[in-house]
């Protein structure tokens, strides 16, 4: 039998879907489990990026330019970025990708050689870990604490974990999965580290219209003399509800990566070409629509936190941005309570599924006792979930 | 400015499209262009794919499971794989993909270490360079003759090639630049050279329902005693005309290099779900639509390669399969004849876009006054192609 990828062999499954046996096992068996297991919100998608889909009627289906069709970049330089404050993005410096998950894994590719470093603060979306690997990029964990909200650790403390070998800070503003949101002065500092050692900064801004503070969002497009370091991460996943879509795009502004990129994206020839239509559609989505799933997250959140920190022994910071948090529970070992929940725990033929926070972790150990909570059922669906928990939590401990 | 990807910046810019912009220009100067360069046929997609299409009301979109729905694999291993004669396929075998692209990307990193090489017959799809070498894999080329049809080489030439780094033998059957047409008899001489050197088979079967002799189509799931090795990278995008729709499937019962596929396709969550469900639909398409699409390109085929061949100096063998064929063109070099089709030749405003193929050559020097032409237009249309590039020739020979 020939031998499979040594290097790659290493790679973990995915955190956040490795109990997902568990959990079909249970509701097949006929249990009600309530998932805050995976971002994928029950929230409507807006009704023009449905309009788009159902418009059409197409006769076949050819490609597209590997970049995206030019009407959806210019939709997103001329209108959608202008909109949140970014005025100096054109057409040339987006490209189309399959999601974001494509977007990094082009990032990873262009901007790294294997061996390289990138430093990401942990806890951070595990996935970064595989899409790294698979270009032998090592990712390099700087600790946040969940007892001071994961807040931007001090600048000494990041520049500590730079080598030789590292080309870039990976940033996902705000956080998955700790819902921290990084402020316009916490994006400069970690810009100015990035200029003093000439290093790329990867902003991931997929939950970039989910924020729940009074400031306007700071995205690293708005950084000022950085052009040729920073590279965002963009998608329509969470933004519009079109999570199954797969749509996201890279813009950047370093020619030379751009144009290392396109080569990539000519190779798998274009992004899907419906949900491209579909995302031009979405780009006419209103105000109304944003400020209605605003309200709906904040309601959620602030319930789901109280709820949280009601319970005995168990901690949440308040998040204040995207649809998670992360929390500690009384219990050693969070992922074999996960899967006890999905496995061995019932209420009324009801549980609860939730990720264990250890694999968004680099640093052994850590997170252990956390998990990862999103909050994207309504709330009294959340409720009825942290009722679980609770009761879930006290079983656990005393068996 | 941080540097870029050393290892990336030697992967080439694409063969099929590096051509592009000069068509465009032509193109917004009024000139039509008739595309035999690239393979987006004008064929409708099967009317099932389009209802399936249309009858999509969703209000939302959430992730489909990272294999694929399983109604998905369902019908694949249970409808669409005996339907073509091969019977011990399962849906956990299966592993649906962002097209064919994404499944050969899965399968450089997920069969391959860096370093290791994979041979493939040349003249080859360009774009297994660039997905290789985004795993730093190295491809080699085994020479196949204009001449004889770029018939398979005997094994002893195949043989001579493998390396110690040696993983894996890659076809791409019927193949995708020459329209070569391997036998059960070829299929199976490579099979032997891969189980007697334990290396991987992967079989790229994009164009598998395009074949144009009368004996059945032998996949390389066919192949009896060899499950651990062979990996058919398998496309919805030529069979049912959905190219730009983006779905295709790996199927391999080797479970170790499964399983770690697996992992790389959890880490890009899922394929597009619109796309798994017009798949879905044009699964129920009926034998007549092939029958309909198989006769046109018959006929397509048969007038250019005759055309071809009229041409003073053209040479161009009978291609069995696909909907393309390599012609040798009277020219030194045929990049520059191609450029200047698009930037210099006119007639009554008309011109003719070609692929170079030597960018299908692993070998330098190989390939260089030839072309790939896709039959891909209505005969009209490639009759009055055929035309431009006879005079084109003439004028570009007295130049």
């Amino acid at each position: 039998m020939p031998k499979i990828s040594k290097s790659a062999a290493s790679i973990p499954a995915s955190a956040i879907r490795m109990l997902t046996p568990f959990a079909d096992k249970a509701e097949s068996n006929g249990v009600k489990v309530y998932h805050l297991n995976i971002g994928a919100p029950d929230i409507k998608s807006p009704e023009q990026a449905v309009k788009a889909l159902e418009s059409l009627h197409p006769d076949h289906f050819p490609y597209s330019n590997s970049a995206g069709f030019i009407e959806l970049r210019t939709a997103l330089s001329g209108r959608y970025y202008p909109s949140i404050g970014v005025n100096n993005v054109t057409t040339s410096d987006i490209l189309a990708t399959t999601a974001g998950s494509e977007a990094l894994s082009f990032v990873f590719h262009g901007a790294f050689d294997p061996g390289d470093e990138v430093i990401v603060m942990e806890p951070f979306y595990c996935n970064y870990n595989t899409l790294s690997m698979m270009n032998g990029v090592r990712t390099v964990g700087v600790h946040t604490d969940i007892r001071n909200g994961f807040a931007l650790p001090p600048a000494y403390e990041i520049e500590a974990a730079i080598t030789p070998r590292t080309k870039a800070i990976l940033v996902c503003n705000p956080s998955n999965p700790t819902g921290t949101l990084y402020t316009r002065e916490d994006m400069l500092a970690i810009a100015e580290i990035c200029r003093r050692h000439d290093l790329f900064l990867i902003s991931d801004e997929a939950y970039r219209e989910f924020c729940y503070t009074d400031e306007p969002y700071f995205s690293a497009l708005q950084i000022e003399g950085l052009d040729d370091n920073v590279i965002v991460i963009d998608s329509f996943s969470k933004r519009y509800n079109l999570c199954g879509v797969r749509l996201g795009c890279i813009v950047c502004r370093n020619k030379a990566l751009m144009d290392l990129i396109l080569r990539f994206a000519q190779a798998r020839l274009c992004p899907p070409v419906i949900a491209q239509r579909i995302a031009l559609g979405a780009l006419e989505t209103g105000p109304e629509y944003f400020r209605a799933v605003r309200e709906e997250y904040i309601a959620r959140r602030n319930f789901t936190v109280g709820a949280l920190n009601d319970i005995p022994g168990v901690f949440s910071p308040m998040p204040q941005g995207a649809f998670y948090t992360v929390a500690e529970l009384p219990v050693d070992n969070a992922t074999d309570f996960c899967r006890w929940l999905l496995t061995d725990f019932r209420q009324d033929g009801e549980t609860v599924m939730l990720t264990p926070a250890e694999p968004f972790y680099k640093t052994p150990g850590e997170g252990r006792n956390q998990v990862r909570v999103a909050y994207v059922l309504e709330v009294p669906a959340l409720r009825r979930a942290m009722e679980i928990l609770a009761s879930a939590l006290e079983k656990y401990n005393s068996r």
